[in-house]
């Protein structure tokens, strides 16, 4: 089972010297989020994670979860972890102090929501669900849902859910079937059947909050027809505990391929007690605020795997004997040297490190735009915020979730055979990768997200919140020599996104299929493009402090983004190609000829 | 769970359009195989695969092998599916008639692997197995040993297995420490343990052959020094039945990711008899031969559970309603249209089904030079038939496992949630792959067996029967304007292959880690110019036959030829950049900076 140690430094290094998360602190509401609170939270959510939550993931996935009649039961250590998670108060870090949460900034939440999902990503489940419905009682919840539900949500002793899926509809959810019927009291009456709901029925709460989508009798048909309810597995009473027992029941639980541990439920409705959320009717937009943090959490999730994967792989390279290396022997001493001397392994562990790494940064980035587009002063300020978090957020959850698993699976090769073996730990984060690429919202549905609504958005504002800074840091610094080899090839890729992006306009008027021909292929250019941009501002930081007291930290960045820029960006211009060729050869073939 | 149906169309097309393999029959020893004869061979292959191994694929995931003091059972199911394996004489088809043998061409047992791996990969393994332990005693075996073991591998009712691995050895052979100890009666007594062994205990046979690498007391340390040792589990009676017990025994199976019907074991030789098999201190050729079989072997798993992937993908795009065409409905009728009329889904489909014709036309082409080279009488044609097959085997086994592992996972894709549950079988199609690119050498150690050995033999002849040839038909090719459309971007890419090459002989004579940092950029590059090239060749033939009787199938080539020019080859671009990027980047960093 590979250790796990939160990468403190690199985690430091991207929030305060990169993104200045210092200044946090000046904006009204987060006066505690000084440096050293931050740094002593992280320093506690990486112990708790590495002695909490490690130890239980290879038995959380051997075990699994227990169904029987309607209870399930999280693997042995599951409630205890999770006692401990609620103690610490670690449900609440990005929660309003008016329910109870210490009102830290979301991209503090998003680094401890990393160390959480390299540790344990069947566990971070339980919490990212909650925070899910809270996020979305929070905005659309009458005062009074707020009152019964945000405080027990905060504090961690209920937990939460989003119940979307049904057997026939996923990406479709025009299709649900799920009804509500008013009832005479003001609240309404769920009946129907929903699949892959996460966390929809365990022992770990005393009671779980379903956030429900549902048609109501007048509904119009389609997307425009779905409605958000709140439906508590037990009914509050009338001093906001648990009473009586609701009619949402887990039918069952799949059986999955990985994150084994995170109990996947069929949740049957029978005439469930539950209560409108928002207006009849805008159940999707509010299910969409709450799916865009949802989609963050799961690009998070991607991240933290991949770290995970890396420290598993560094440690057996540097460990395991094999082979003298080809310009000769490097430990003559022992029998072999460590695999970490051959260039091939170097390969795999450099691009899980710099794609790694750069993918931190620019995460870190959205999720402290994140901040500023709900707390800046000016309105101006939050505005390009929220806008560049909206446009990132399908990158961040694709681009993340795909490096996760390709991180995950260069992990099980370095490891070779081992890596094929359960009890050595790198074969299950492939297992529990897999599912980040394809729930809320599956890779290929977030890259028709990013060429279908985001880059029109505002007639493209959102996408000048990105091109422009970034543009004139470029022109910048690709004229400063030091920078050249950094800045001269991000510049060169950068305007092959331009020029794709422009294809993609004039293309996509013409032709719908044209964008969703393109659309995966875009996603990946531009967040190659994002990354060579992080890499550059990082290697600027690192040429800035060489020599200095971390010398070998810094230099380390610098060997990463020089390996980035050669190895890893050129894919850059293969996505160039296969994009702007066109969707004609994906549309050929009738559908009969499959 | 997905329904396999052999793709005996697309066999056909490869063997007898564009491989000729008819002709076949004409070489000594193959008059047997006339087409008709391999069409039936091949029909009832396929149904063998569907009706008996298919539908005990996800059973024998589910239980996987049991193990109980030494003894192994496989999964239920299994003994009867390989009883009748064996009644159908498929254990000896491509075998010596001389030992009771089809002596069918090796490029039949081809098709029939891929469609068995299609079916079931771990039924595969042990006939799989079997088949090494064959070869390896039939070219270095004595005649006492080929007259008692040679008889009873083709029949079937014996296994065999092949002993290298060690716990700190596998990639590094040299390290091995496993003794063979001369007795007075010309027989050795084996002392070590060997990990991951497949097929190293089971229930299907009455006995099972282990081929054991180990060492005599005299051997030179290191590759050199290894010997390659026969060593039954029963030792044979006089009668050559199944006599005493040896000292060969199963201490435990592995838990694995994938492929968990075959049992995977620890062999614990203690004193146990065995006999030397070719000369002292020559077994790591001899077990090269066998090696090489088995890496082409391990490429039809690859192409196998390619093919089963895209043909559950398929089966359900076409079923699952998910969402308007972006074009507007295609089926208004339906509450929505399949989700294969999306140009995303379409991506993936044609991804997996270009690379998986692109891989068979690959992989059969080689089966048939290997038949060349055993069989033709002129030994001119026999050496570069050979030469063709030693070039081509590293990338066959690493392009083939690599896509395989690929498609499998675009199938998981394309099921979205539902690819992720294990009831619908194709989440065990990515475990079961996911092995492929590690065992018989990674898919890392291809590259280096491509870039070290095979480029530099024979001053680059190896590599001239692949370049002359292909260069011959590109240039015929691209001079015709209806065939411009494939072979002008093919010819494009091998130019890039080509400079490629002479980079590396250049860069690697100077500094051999060179060598080592491109192998895996250069073994892919190799492998989609190869396959480009084989589907200018299918275009060819498509093209000659547009109109024709198979109107439908013809152009659905053509389709996924075009498919593969516009959207798969311009990879071969970054590879290039990578690759001639060098190997600075890799080897910078200090080891301890990991």
């Amino acid at each position: 089972m590979p250790a796990y140690k939160a990468p403190l430094d690199d985690i430091r290094f991207v929030l305060f010297d990169l993104l200045k998360a210092d200044s946090l602190a000046d904006l009204p509401g987060f006066a505690d989020a000084t440096p050293d609170v931050v740094t002593a939270i992280l320093e506690a959510a990486g112990e708790f994670a590495a002695n909490e939550l490690q130890p239980i993931n290879h038995s959380g996935d051997e075990e699994g979860c227990h169904f029987d009649d309607g209870a399930v039961t999280t693997p042995k250590g599951f409630k205890e972890a999770y006692a401990k998670f609620v103690e610490g108060g670690w449900p609440g870090l990005p929660c309003d102090p008016e329910y109870g949460g210490q009102g830290l900034p979301k991209v503090i939440n998003f680094a401890v929501e990393e160390m959480i999902c390299s540790a344990n990503l069947s566990f971070g489940m339980y919490p990212g669900l909650s925070n899910g419905a809270y996020n979305a009682l929070e905005l659309h919840g009458t005062a009074e849902q707020k009152r019964l539900y945000l405080p027990k949500l905060v504090s961690g002793i209920w937990s939460g859910t989003m119940c979307l899926t049904e057997p026939h509809c996923g990406t479709d959810l025009g299709l649900i079937k799920t009804k509500a019927e008013p009832a005479a009291d003001g609240s309404y009456k769920i009946t129907g059947t929903k699949i892959f709901i996460s966390a929809g029925e365990h022992d770990l709460t005393e009671n779980i909050v379903h956030l429900v989508l549902a048609r109501l009798p007048d509904a119009p048909a389609g997307i425009r027809g779905i409605s958000l309810f709140v439906c508590p597995k037990f009914l509050p009473d009338t001093a906001g505990n648990p009473g009586q027992r609701n009619a949402a029941k887990c039918g069952s639980i799949e059986h999955k391929m990985g994150i084994k541990a995170s109990a996947t439920c069929v949740m049957n409705f029978d005439g469930a007690t539950a209560w409108l959320v928002g207006k009849p009717h805008k159940g999707m937009s509010a299910m969409f605020t709450m799916m865009n943090a949802a989609r963050l959490a799961v690009g998070m999730q991607g991240l933290g795997i991949a770290e995970a994967a890396y420290q598993g792989a560094v440690a057996y390279a540097k460990d395991r004997l094999q082979m003298r290396a080809l310009s000769g022997a490097k430990f003559p001493d022992k029998p072999a040297d460590p695999i970490v001397v051959h260039p091939d392994v170097r390969r795999m562990l450099l691009t899980m490190r710099a794609l790694t790494e750069g993918c931190r940064a620019l995460s870190y980035w959205v999720g402290l735009e994140l901040d500023i587009s709900k707390h800046h002063p000016d309105e101006a300020r939050r505005q390009e915020a929220d806008d560049l978090v909206a446009l990132l957020t399908p990158i961040v959850k694709a681009f993340l979730t795909d490096h996760g698993f390709l991180a995950a699976n260069l992990g099980v090769q370095v490891f070779g055979g081992h890596g094929f073996i359960r009890e050595w730990g790198m074969e299950q984060l492939v297992r529990d990768a897999r599912i980040t690429q394809i729930y809320e919202g599956t890779n290929g549905i977030q890259g028709l997200d990013l060429v279908g609504r985001k880059l029109s958005q505002g007639m493209g504002r959102l996408l000048r919140r990105f091109f422009h800074p970034v543009s004139a840091y470029l022109e910048a610094a690709s004229a400063r020599p030091e920078m050249q080899e950094f800045a001269l090839p991000t510049l060169k890729a950068f305007a092959k996104l331009q020029q794709a992006t422009a294809w993609l306009a004039q293309q996509g008027l013409k032709n719908p299929e044209e964008a969703g021909a393109a659309a995966t292929d875009y996603l990946r250019l531009f967040a190659l493009v994002a990354l060579a941009y992080m890499w550059c501002r990082m290697a600027e930081l690192a040429l800035q402090n060489q020599g200095g007291d971390h010398a070998a930290f810094h230099e380390s960045k610098l060997a990463c983004a020089r390996f980035f820029m050669v190895k890893l960006l050129p894919e850059t211009n293969t996505l160039f190609a296969t994009l702007t060729a066109g969707g004609q050869t994906l549309m050929a073939l009738p559908a009969e000829a499959f």
